[in-house]
């Protein structure tokens, strides 16, 4: 049984590929604010067509399906049995609950609609995060530094000689007993990137923030790197 | 234009009240490991049935719908319609994510199903609650203290001479510039509840953690008083 850690890098090896497909598409993206669901179906499918040879992982953002309701999560569904195992799927839903709902979460995304990972906000400590390290080959990414400007207003508070987002990372290198968590670090931050790495030296990274958001590609990839397959963009 | 924690007040004086019900339904939650779909949709709507005149909230968790589902998210329209405009309903979801994202959990959660308000996960800072607080009429109720036994690790952490949480809390007293932003502090942590309660004086709690997590009622409903009106449990 391989853990998910090993099965990324062995995907990152397998496609020559870092790179991580955000699945987030709405009527605004598309610049038609008229735009069906149909319509945003029909793209999501010629996104995936386009990039499977080269993803080594989509990332679909729950909001984006979520706006539709029941009708979005049925797209969702078709989404992840069109893309199979020709990729990592990831899901986007930074979940963060108790330990007893967190359980329901780990149903929902691992055995109801079958990703091979989810992202995790942090803010509710262990409990929060256990219901979905239980299962080597399952996989998670924890919000350590995150892309967005107000990122700071917590994350940088100081504990001491350390920021708060360094405590996220220390408390996902200890909880990393199954090889099956990673962290996300914004593109955006670049010199945080590289005190993460310090910090955890053997978790994945899931850089997001480029193209939109201005991160910086070159250093994300030279600051994220581990024995070129710790991380994906 | 009456604002959320207006209406929300409103409520509490009109039924005599400060009951919010957690809709949160598992075959499990009901001892029942083989039940179906349908015996939790009989369930909840019993529950509906035998709380509406003295329920202030209903807050479904996203968590024991999403489990089930394209489907589950069903039963939440029918639940939302079903309960209609008796009672105040809390989307719980603890959202968070960047601006651009948060708008869209927006627009699924006060536009597609109708909710009233939505918990938030403040790790990400304010552009991840902004998009929620705009309308004063939708509200929203802020993870600052836990009720779970890990909540401790990050939210109790010192910054200065304070704790993560009051951080959190000082921030949600900041972006209160609508009347419509609360504070989710655990029953299970009374003296969190008073120290909270002198941070923000005028913002309304929610109090999680009566029934399963032990917490203590008494102290609850003494410490996160205000006027009477400026709590649920």
């Amino acid at each position: 049984m391989n853990s998910f850690t090993s099965r990324l890098s062995e995907q990152i090896i397998d496609k020559n590929s870092h790179l991580c497909v955000g699945l987030d598409i709405s009527p605004e993206g598309l610049g038609n604010k008229n735009a069906k669901l149909s319509d945003l179906i029909d793209h999501s499918i010629r996104v995936i067509d386009s990039t499977i040879e080269v993803a080594i992982c989509y990332k679909p953002n729950f909001a984006f399906f979520e706006r539709w309701g029941s009708d979005g999560f049925k797209w969702l569904e078709k989404i992840i049995e069109y893309i199979g195992n020709k990729s990592i799927i990831i899901a986007d839903g930074k979940r963060g609950d108790i330990g007893n709902t967190a359980k329901q979460y780990a149903i929902s995304i691992f055995d109801h609609f079958g990703f091979d990972a989810v992202t995790i906000n942090p803010y509710m400590g262990s409990d929060s995060i256990k219901p979905f390290i239980e299962n080597p080959e399952k996989g998670v990414f924890i919000l350590c530094r995150t892309s967005n400007k107000s990122a700071s207003e917590l994350q940088d508070l100081d504990i001491g000689k350390q920021k708060l987002y360094e405590k996220t990372a220390e408390l996902a290198v200890k909880l990393n007993i199954n090889d099956n968590i990673g962290l996300v670090v914004g593109a955006t931050v670049p010199s945080e990137i590289r005190k993460i790495r310090m910090i955890a030296p053997n978790l994945p990274f899931l850089i997001p923030g480029i193209g939109a958001q201005g991160g910086d590609l070159k250093k994300s990839m030279q600051y994220g790197n581990k024995n070129g397959i710790k991380f994906i963009v």
